[in-house]
């Protein structure tokens, strides 16, 4: 997807909403289990219930992954169930990816190539070689960690170099070596407040991905007053508050419950704004 | 594994060679295509051929990811063959893993419940709560990226804080106080030289994992000459020159003929530490 048609989007829609497929076979109500692929039957219930209240939608890879082989087809299919039925959506894995050049492009060849999937959560410790070869695939971006939402962001990601600049500082500006804004978002922790400000100095035109309002307590009205720019550039995440709303039958319509509360707030943000 | 066992399996099999499995399945030789399973069959030849010459096998995700569900599924089967077969191997996923306190513990549940390795590749860039989770198990290893082996290990790994210390060292550091030389390494380059002793000032009696010998380019007797410790201390991987040491019906015995070949270096080394 282009950054010109994710604009669109969200103007269109008037929400920024990612919805996260954080989906936990134990968490899941009780009677998908009798499914042929429960997760598959959630995330498709879920979709459809929240599509229009939301942009995007982020599966992390984590969950999948610790099903096996049977969550790496649920994982398959939820993202087919996506392209086919909401193309105009943005998808991303959230997997956190990242290593030496070659085998940073066999990652690259799974997300991009097998699965065409619009972005990828990577990471920035091994630096420029191995997140280029993400930066490879026309209209598919890398999502680079620069400020993340949990508290284990304060060992390094604050450490400030003999000149002052902090390490999330030096990702953001030396990562515009290696892309542009046109294919790199970063992930800014919603939790991280007014250091929004900070992040907006060195990337002001980059989309940012905002996990952490909901269940890790951040505000959705402080993201908007410090992050937002003039094309809204914010994908704001939200899992469990959404996909965990209720555990009965009714799981769907109350995740597109508080998919739309969420929404309806991010249209009062976009028209402030 | 306890950390003695590993020590132990050094000392008796005079070898400290990890052997990667990045296997790919458009480099493996082409009559294996018409296996059933054609990566774990090539897997399973190159094990029982090295598994004299090698302390411990390496499997790198990124290779078993990009063919989908059957990756996923010769990755369990080349993992359940080692538990089952060679017990006494130590066995490395390499997926350089980490994420939110939450979502760890999935991938911690992945590789350290339903797979049995044991030990995973771990990114340190979101601190602490997110390593600490694979901490949680016993006789299991974080191995926590350090000083990497490519180019891009320059861009953040080397910067140094306003006290002189680089990132490299602030994360040998700081997770000392997570975990401790019976359930954490870290990975440090082969590439990276000298580079070993400034390691070893902080990590004197740490396991290192160390890739980059054979295609990367790193020498083996630099790294011994500075990373060594009394109980050797390293694993030191090699995945291209052996697992693709030759083309054809022959390739098992040739990656046994490159894996002898580096063990009995290894071998000379051990006596002359």
């Amino acid at each position: 997807m282009k950054k010109q048609e994710l604009i669109q989007q969200i103007r269109e829609k008037r929400t920024f909403l990612c919805v996260g497929l954080d989906t936990d076979i134990k968490k899941i109500p009780a009677h998908l289990l009798a499914e042929r692929d429960p997760v598959f039957s959630f995330n498709k219930a879920i979709i459809d219930a929240t599509a229009p209240y939301c942009v995007a939608y982020k599966p992390n890879l984590a969950f999948y992954e610790s099903m096996g082989v049977k969550g790496w087809t649920a994982f398959e299919a939820t993202v087919e169930y996506l392209r086919t039925n909401y193309p105009n959506h943005f998808v991303i894995a959230d997997a956190k990816r990242g290593d030496i050049g070659n085998t940073s492009a066999m990652y690259a060849r799974t997300f991009f190539e097998e699965m065409n999937l619009d972005a990828l959560t990577v990471a920035p410790y091994m630096g420029e070689d191995s997140v280029v070869p993400f930066l490879q695939y026309r209209d598919k971006w890398v999502v680079l960690l620069a400020l993340t939402s949990n508290k284990g962001s304060h060992d390094f990601q604050l450490t400030a170099d003999t000149e002052g600049e902090r390490l999330f500082e030096k990702v953001l500006r030396k990562s515009q070596e290696w892309g542009n804004d046109e294919n790199m978002m970063y992930v800014v922790g919603a939790t991280q407040g007014r250091m929004f400000e900070a992040v907006r100095r060195i990337v002001p035109n980059h989309f940012l991905l905002v996990p952490g309002i909901g269940a890790q307590g951040g505000s959705l009205e402080e993201v908007c007053k410090w992050g937002m720019n003039g094309d809204c550039g914010l994908l704001v995440n939200s899992s469990r508050a959404i996909i965990y709303a209720d555990g009965t039958e009714a799981f769907a319509e109350a995740a597109a419950g508080e998919a739309k509360k969420v929404a309806e707030e991010m249209g009062r943000l976009l028209d402030n704004a």
